[in-house]
């Protein structure tokens, strides 16, 4: 091992259109340039006030608990399968996708007893499948289903199941990571108890940050535990610092990444939370025509698209991975590829600042040009 | 509450000399204006294999797992507790402080049967009393110290605890939360089985991350584990993304601040970590110089300070957080305080960029004034 420093840092300048991060808006990348304010600052208390403000704006949350989470957007998923269930506890997941199946994995890592009502890659787990699945174990601490999966582009009719659950003592919990910011929410009209994001996707920040929406039902629940929440994410520390207030302190919060956050939802309130998500669907169909008129085909059924994520199934004969790869080399755009255990796909997000209908053809023009080169038969 | 955008973030600007965080390194705030990866990219690997081995030499950590977690210190702290403990096992800890008392509760929510080794603020535990806790305590899983006191500016003997800890199954962990990046560290040398730090006081970057070490014996005990560790901070996990690669997916990682950390660990060794260290040495013991001849008293016993945080007791009849108000207010200096349980005090932080005698002259100019206006006797 050398102990000499490393070269420069000099990486090459890249159109993200995987399924995050996305490239950061340039609001943002201004913000982190701001001078830093200490995490105690009264400053700074305006500054979590009002992120907190406009984060229960486009979460539409007016209630409960809204912060954003020093934390991975896994971490916020985690936190929020910890923090409302005990070990022994019954949880109920839906799962076609990989994140569902990570909800699977860390629910069994916490010692719950986990049903699992699963559909194959792309299919979204029917409403009444889960209401069967809730009727079947009236015991149930929690309900967890994606609203938008990441590792597909399928999208949850959530509304429905979130009326449906109204009366239950079941919790209900949606991973938003790639939804907020893109597609119009209402967690507290839906009676959503638990929504996780992140910073990095149609939100258009940095990575860094999981806002979460905690629902009154969920405090109580966290608040009525018997075995103690690990430290870094229990609800009531958090909300003592965060909105509480002033100089409690529990961790050092990320001061850039706020800066950012507050910028970004700045812009998105003066855009428009509507058209902001308007401009999502916009750019996601558009691309969306454009891959049907190729002759390809998604993988997520008609009807239950996500605008801002497109997996396409990679034609047969078609090496994927050395498209994406050449994609990245030749144009410097970026394509996600199918997470493990998922059939041949490319990925392309839309989010944030690229969601627009002249970054949608930018990337599909370079896809089919590559697909050509690789000898695909495509219709342009 | 209004639904309309937040007035435009205009932070003002700080001489951050508290505990923490510092003003980030100019160097740090250029790296996060670079093109963003995204975090599969080819490109990223090295980014992430430097930043791994140059980590490496900070920490004096050629074996185990070195990497930074997307997480606070506290997170850091939490992780090396919950993942090399289960519920029932004895842990013993070291506490003279604030965060020696976070490590008790922390070591209490995850299930552990604590044994308290607990000194007065200030007052570094002596080794002679951890180990003969550890002598009556021989199935102790773990035991936890504190090397740099955050809330007093105590400097624990790490290297002679480690000495003499050498041939114990029970598996060394140090909070290097204050010391990382601003004093010697020997990791590998002392026997610390898991380490953890920040990146925004000593290594000088924007708060964000914590850079851990882990032991290959912490990693045989992660490895033992009859339940299953939280899924977000799983060392297996990390290791796979970070270090092993290429493309094993397990989480968004912070890329801005992943940038500024590679780049103020190649200004580290660009400087020389040893100079690196002189520097917060010269600093910070100038500043303790001063405070002695102005009549003023340190928190941290003699022989036991830390150079780069100086906790100077309030003298009596002052009013110490008036002061501290008015030295940010009137002069733009962020000085902190006591944290909850803690006699009064402010903490002079000189950490990173802010590690030199130019500002230590500066907030101590600044705070005798302020202290003179409010009446209180000092020889400048």
């Amino acid at each position: 091992m050398t102990t000499s420093a490393a070269a420069p840092l000099a990486p090459t300048e890249r159109l993200l259109c995987g399924p995050g991060p996305t490239n950061v808006d340039p609001i943002a990348l201004a913000a982190m340039q701001r001078p830093i304010l200490g995490h105690l600052d009264p400053e700074l208390q305006d500054i979590l006030t009002e992120v907190v403000r406009m984060l229960r704006i486009v979460y539409r949350a007016p209630d409960g608990l809204v912060l954003p989470l020093q934390a991975t957007g896994t971490s916020g998923m985690e936190t929020g399968l910890v923090n409302l269930t005990q070990p022994g506890d019954t949880v109920i997941v839906g799962a076609s996708g990989y994140f569902g199946r990570r909800l699977i994995e860390i629910a069994k890592r916490a010692g719950c007893d986990v049903v699992e009502v699963v559909e194959d890659w792309g299919v979204h787990v029917p409403n009444e499948r889960l209401l069967a699945a809730a009727e079947e174990h009236p015991d149930a601490v929690l309900m967890a289903v994606v609203h938008g999966e990441t590792s597909t582009g399928s999208l949850h009719p959530l509304a429905e199941l979130g009326a449906a659950m109204k009366d239950s003592s079941t919790l209900l919990m949606a991973d938003c990571v790639t939804t907020l910011g893109g597609t119009e929410l209402d967690i507290g009209g839906w009676g959503i108890d638990y929504a996780y994001s992140c910073t990095q996707k149609c939100v258009g920040s940095a990575p860094g940050m999981s806002p979460i929406a905690v629902s009154e039902a969920a405090i109580e629940r966290f608040d009525a535990r018997r075995i103690p929440a690990p430290f870094a994410f229990d609800f009531n520390l958090l909300k003592k610092y965060w909105v509480d207030r002033p100089t409690v302190y529990h961790h050092t919060a990320p001061i850039l990444h706020i800066y950012a956050l507050y910028e970004v939802l700045r812009a998105t309130l003066d855009e428009g939370v509507q058209e902001r998500c308007a401009r999502h669907v916009a750019a996601g169909t558009h691309l969306q025509e454009r891959v049907r008129v190729a002759g390809m085909r998604l993988i997520a059924e008609p009807g239950h698209q996500l605008p801002q994520l497109s997996a396409i199934r990679v034609p047969d004969g078609v090496d994927g991975k050395a498209v994406a790869s050449e994609l990245l080399s030749e144009h410097g755009i970026e394509v996600g590829g199918g997470l493990p255990g998922a059939p041949p796909m490319w990925r392309i997000g839309l989010m944030g600042p690229n969601a627009t209908t002249q970054t949608a053809d930018r990337v599909l023009d370079a896809l089919l040009g590559v697909m050509q080169r690789h000898g695909a038969a495509v219709s342009a």
